[in-house]
């Protein structure tokens, strides 16, 4: 249930075509999966958001940064079978009036929902279905409907992506749940990201806003590189106070174990991210350490995740160290390579500036496996950072997977 | 003949089984294609280069990058099937002695020979094999030994890729020469890309070190993204006067001429890079005008000819539009969606902030030719560049091709 496993938060989903609307259907196909979802908090929440980087962003990323300025938010209503992306004025008013149909429906303000698309960019919402969609999922909010919202909103996705953490807080029990959806393929930044993050925690109003971008960078920002990012990436945390703890105020020890709560559920959503790459079949996760700074370590990081020749070799279970290293020279992190000491599942494949005897069988076992731990030492300073990617199969990697064997 | 072109230039080339060599194997493999080739020059050459920004730089660039300054450059040697690179020490000893074998062979010192190779990283070039193949290359230069050369360097290339200019100055023909080797796949910077370009032309001493950057800025760097590169990448320019024409100095309108006829060389290398792509069956070439800059304008151009959303709808003959827009406001260029005129094949499809009714079977019959042509006018200032790319396969495809359809 996720997004609704926290107190006083339902959830609904309807079918409403409106991937086939927007391609011209005059009618709903049959089958058709649910594509509206509506997430509806009983109370006000503190709420905040990071949003694409893109220069073109969405009419919704507009509307939310706005509606999200009140913060007052209750509900947040998501579509999926268009972006409403590069849709001009049209576009705006499309947003708007999802929320506001939305709030009708809740007896909200329009101000109190937010909103997200993802699917084709540059055609026009089909509002028709998209009113009819709105209406059934608000008449199906229940504490039980966060999986079928989670299913909702999936598009190239394989796999609904959810999950779910309890901390204690001034001894009361405050839980978190978590949705979201995109496929980490090969430029994972580049298909929609959408990510919901609900608590029942009580924190003073604001609060989220001040840690928002530090959870986001932990998680999100490591499957999905900054600055790269498609027109309608979104991350959302809103907490409802319904746990009844004293509210949370930044910069107490409650304040880190909540922050600690949220981005474990944040990094978890991301890992699935990455672990449903499209053709995937394993998750590459990336540590460094003795980075010159935790930015630096989240760059070095990111790099080797999602570098298509660490991918294929790993893909054909080839111990080609050489590109790791590689991607860690391009990535723009300071790097002394008599320094580097690279890791693969615990063995040590290059240090002191060179190659070292390995098992190499052991290596390419290591490859195999469904998780796949790359390890990479900097030696210059406090920064540290994880990264998650998938494996690349097909005819890249026929060509390039066996390019040292 | 391509780098032999030029007056006083001669090349050979020899298989010595480098790879196989790297991998372990005991002899030569039959019908081993030959894997290292010498170029040269009767005489000194007024010579510059531009080298790989990756953090991790084989041994060769360092080894290059200090002959250069010499700059009495006479030979090239260069290798395929081993990088050189992540070797340590060795990889330096090795490097300088690839120079050192071709100098004594050529009757040069060893800072007139610059030294490149390409393929796996992290092994120790077998040297045995490198000396036998710098003795044959050597003993088998012609002037009809281009082509040979071109070959020699191939990796995961399907062509030899070499071109050829003639331009006047001061009354005298002045020819132009160059072949490459590099693949422009998913990550087209990502495998290594090895650049020649030689000319007879005179020059005054240090010329052309004044403009292969910008040569390198108009062709090269618009198929491979600066800061993303191998470690083994390289562009060299060398001109050795033979053809007598009175030196060439900067800032005249004969530098102009020369550097427009070099500039033209490395466009047509750097496209046929692009038309080779890994399984790519179309050359994409995307043309940006009214950038804020030409820098801004190198970028966004980049930014669409290496997305793969993009080019897998240009595969799928799918004229989603909407993934070029995205990918120029991603691109880091200043974008002013309002501004933006985007067409394909010179049907415009997006402009004043919404796309615009277009033959979509027309735009999708453009997408099928060999090449496609990709324009944006961001309406911002003066500056303009071209970027070219490739489309996109296989499962990837799969996924991505039908998203609008």
């Amino acid at each position: 249930m996720a997004v609704t496993f926290p107190r006083g938060w339902r959830a609904g989903s309807a079918a409403c075509g409106i991937k086939a609307f927007t391609a011209g259907a005059s009618a709903i196909p049959s089958g058709q999966k649910d594509d509206l979802a509506v997430v509806f908090s009983d109370r006000p929440c503190d709420a905040a958001g990071v949003f694409t980087t893109n220069k073109v962003k969405s009419a919704t990323i507009v509307i939310d940064q706005l509606h999200l300025r009140q913060n007052r938010v209750q509900a947040v209503v998501i579509n999926s079978g268009n972006a409403n992306a590069c849709t001009g004025a049209q576009g705006y008013k499309d947003a708007l009036q999802m929320a506001k149909l939305t709030a009708d429906r809740l007896d909200l303000d329009p101000p109190q929902v937010v909103v997200s698309s993802t699917g084709v960019i540059g055609r026009y919402l089909p509002m028709d279905a998209v009113k009819t969609g709105i209406a059934a999922a608000c008449a199906s909010l229940t504490e039980a409907g966060g999986e079928g919202a989670a299913k909702a909103i999936m598009t190239t996705d394989t796999v609904p992506k959810q999950s779910t953490g309890v901390v204690q807080i001034g001894g009361v029990e405050v839980r978190v749940g978590g949705m979201c959806k995109g496929s980490g393929m090969i430029h994972p930044n580049m298909a929609t990201m959408l990510a919901y993050v609900t608590s029942d925690a009580a924190v003073e109003p604001g609060f989220l806003s001040q840690i928002v971008k530090r959870v986001a960078d932990g998680s999100f920002n490591q499957v999905t590189v900054d600055g790269d990012s498609s027109t309608n990436d979104s991350f959302l945390v809103l907490a409802n106070g319904a746990a009844g703890n004293p509210p949370v105020a930044a910069g107490t020890p409650e304040a880190e174990a909540l922050e600690a709560a949220l981005l474990a559920v944040a990094r978890d959503l991301a890992r699935q991210i990455a672990r449903d790459g499209e053709g995937a079949t394993r998750l590459i996760t990336v540590g460094v350490s003795g980075g010159a700074s935790s930015e630096e370590a989240r760059m070095a990081a990111r790099a080797v995740a999602s570098s298509s020749l660490v991918k294929t070799a790993i893909h054909g279970g080839d111990p080609n160290w050489g590109r790791i290293v590689c991607a860690l020279g391009y990535s723009g992190a300071e790097l002394a390579i008599d320094r580097l000491e690279l890791s693969i599942a615990g063995l040590t494949v290059f240090s002191r500036g060179a190659g070292q005897p390995v098992d190499l069988d052991a290596v390419r076992a290591a490859f195999e496996q469904p998780e796949i731990l790359i390890h990479a030492e900097l030696g210059l300073g406090e920064g540290s950072a994880e990264a998650w990617g998938c494996d690349l199969s097909e005819e890249y990697v026929r060509i390039n997977a066996d390019y040292t064997t």
